[in-house]
């Protein structure tokens, strides 16, 4: 949420608050500028969801989503300032930082390489250790924060596709993205009710995730959370906003 | 002070911080990156120096020294943002902000234009209103910042030279910059003991200061600062670190 | 046109470009990134319209429409290498670049700044003294441009309102920008018939145009055109591609 | 060259000038703005030196030296542009663009994955076929350009340390770059006299070069340089400027 950047509008944040309970804001590396990110933690606070920060790669161009072979100190630099901000904004509004979840190539990247995993967990150290880090269900950086004594959140994906390996597969590739409503609650479901997923290529895989992920510039994100919450109503599972 | 980028060296930061005791610290708007604002939060710290943020204009190419248009409520959010970003670099250091003072053309927009001013102001109001805002003595900016409960640092300028009106005279004109170091030193024991400036054009104006500027790009820099320590002890004027 | 940049996407140039026999192309600074730029580059030459170099001050994130402080030879010099980047593209794809026209705030200042439009001339000489600029038709620069042997191409707004004096009126204030098609087209039959427009305030101002910009980030500027299309047929008056 | 950015200073481009024969002018992405690129090529014209175009990637805090996983046609598009951008400013102060080398990682990564090396190719075929590429010596893209028809500058560097597989030792390592004048200078002449070098860990590497490397912001570049045409001198290989 909050990636729009000046007149550059992406996603559609304000339809989307009332379906979500945690909203991953922009930090302005990879999207977002002061008054658009100011305008979604207001959108948040309203709405009584999560306050996440969402740093990313310093990529605009490239939206945060291409690899950049940024050194640990620095990353860790990176991702401390923009949490810095979005923690400071965040409280001069009444609002209170949850949670830090790495954005786009940054997400990916922690997930398995554990010097710029341990990176992140430092940045969040140093600005708060009680802050939550969010990341990819079932990823080594699950267990590298349990060891650093930082609180984590396994997420899993919604509108992505899966590799057999549990990751995501890569947006390069054809098939990553589900923009299909109903296969993306039938994922969430799967998951929570049979703790399992299916690969782009069919495979099983057992996944546990505590939060699901649907991105605010998918074109259908607002259909899929509709269908998301049909189905979480379908099948008797009860969804609340947690603030 | 910190406004380095990247590989683009600027200032001569280690050497002079022995020399002050208030630091304004590049945000990364005009100047300054991630790493190198941090390495500057810690000298700071290290040598028991106020820390101040020193937000700018988003200008890379023109280190924050060109007016830009940019409306009251985006100027606001803009330097909330830089603010928020060093506050909680500063905290995250075991360091305390304890002033905002606007960069470059911002600064100067902000002495006369009661508008910009209100948004600084009020900037500084929803990150920590017993924050600090350091402006130019004897400006508009100083009375508006008493109006509305912001306590004030009244800054003259060492390295600067002053038009009659008692504004700095820009830097576009000649005879804009003082790198003479007994110059610069002249200068600051006027005000001190005389409460009295020259303006560039030999006009006598009263100037009451409680913090002067010596800006980290000047070339000569250091020289001023050994030159105004010199004078204050000449003059008996005890100098000492506030932290 | 050609204003997107990486995932940000701003207008509907294909659906467009069936419709106009001039393109402004963003040249990187305002908007536009190299992929995006050859795209509609591309768009051009298959739809048979003029290619123009739209250089913007260097501020994305207020997408070049703020005034900034730039002085007059590093505006030169900043006109100059965008436009040195659009006419090697266009070139590259056996396109050819046929007129500058500056872009959003700084084609604003170009209309009454005679320091700043003598710098874009001095750029558009120095890089080829064939091309055409456009610019606001009536306005000063008109004439130095005829002094400077630059030919130039008068412009008029079909979806901007006038102020009295016959300048745009700013974005800032209300009732600046038109988005109801027959009120577009209304404006374009005026000027094509008539040589006159109504100002925002209702007065009649003498106009005479060779050109008639529509902005590609107007949310109805598809509808405007095919509205423009429709008088301009309803008035006998022949439209064609000039290429 | 070329690589200063507004107020932000790098290298001593007027003091290298009279010392080289060819000049890899920044474009504008990892580093150089329009009035430091102007006034560079301004320099080289003056001083009778080859200019070559150096394009990078688009990341001036990283200044071009970090991989960045950008995709084969917008880095394409990416080169294209910048190569366009300074050719034409070439063309307009009289000058002539003789070649393209790809900059820091950029150039890196070209050398050998091909893919990228073949977007270069491509993208100087689009503006102009009779440019040379630089590249590394004995590198794939050697081979490839050969193969593509575009004619190939053969480059060792004077100031890096080398791998013993032909690559540059990463900066990223210690002993990467040479700041000893004599060293420096023994490298060239060794590659001259013996087409031979010395890798950071003693194994010695046929090499074969038509050019030779030294870094503008290496602060013993001049030093270097001076120490290079004095082993020229003693071994009696003529120097000369190629226009």
């Amino acid at each position: 949420m909050g990636e729009s950047y000046g007149r550059f509008k992406i996603g559609n944040d304000e339809a989307i608050f009332p379906f979500i309970s945690s909203s991953n804001i922009a930090c302005g590396f990879h999207g977002g500028d002061p008054l658009h990110i100011e305008h979604t933690v207001n959108l948040a606070i309203t709405n009584r969801v999560r306050i996440g920060a969402h740093p990313g790669y310093p990529d605009l161009a490239g939206f945060g989503r291409r690899y950049m072979q940024i050194q640990s100190n620095e990353l860790r630099a990176i991702v401390k300032y923009q949490v810095a901000a979005l923690k400071g904004i965040a409280e001069s509004m009444g609002g209170t930082l949850a949670y830090v979840k790495p954005h786009g190539a940054l997400y990916n990247r922690v997930a398995d390489d554990m010097d710029a995993a341990q990176a992140v967990i430092q940045a969040i150290k140093e600005i708060d250790p009680k802050l939550y880090l969010m990341g990819l269900a079932g990823s080594p950086i699950q267990q590298l924060a349990k060891e650093k004594g930082i609180p984590f959140i396994a997420e899993a994906f919604a509108d992505r596709k899966y590799e057999k390996n549990g990751r995501l597969r890569s947006r390069s590739l054809p098939n990553a993205v589900i923009t299909d409503p109903f296969e993306a609650a039938e994922q969430v479901i799967n998951i929570l009710l049979h703790k399992k997923i299916k690969s782009h290529d069919g495979h099983a895989l057992p996944l546990e995730a505590q939060s699901f992920c649907i991105h605010g510039d998918n074109p259908k994100a607002l259909d899929i959370l509709k269908a998301i919450h049909e189905a979480l109503k379908e099948n008797d599972i009860e969804w609340q906003k947690n603030i």
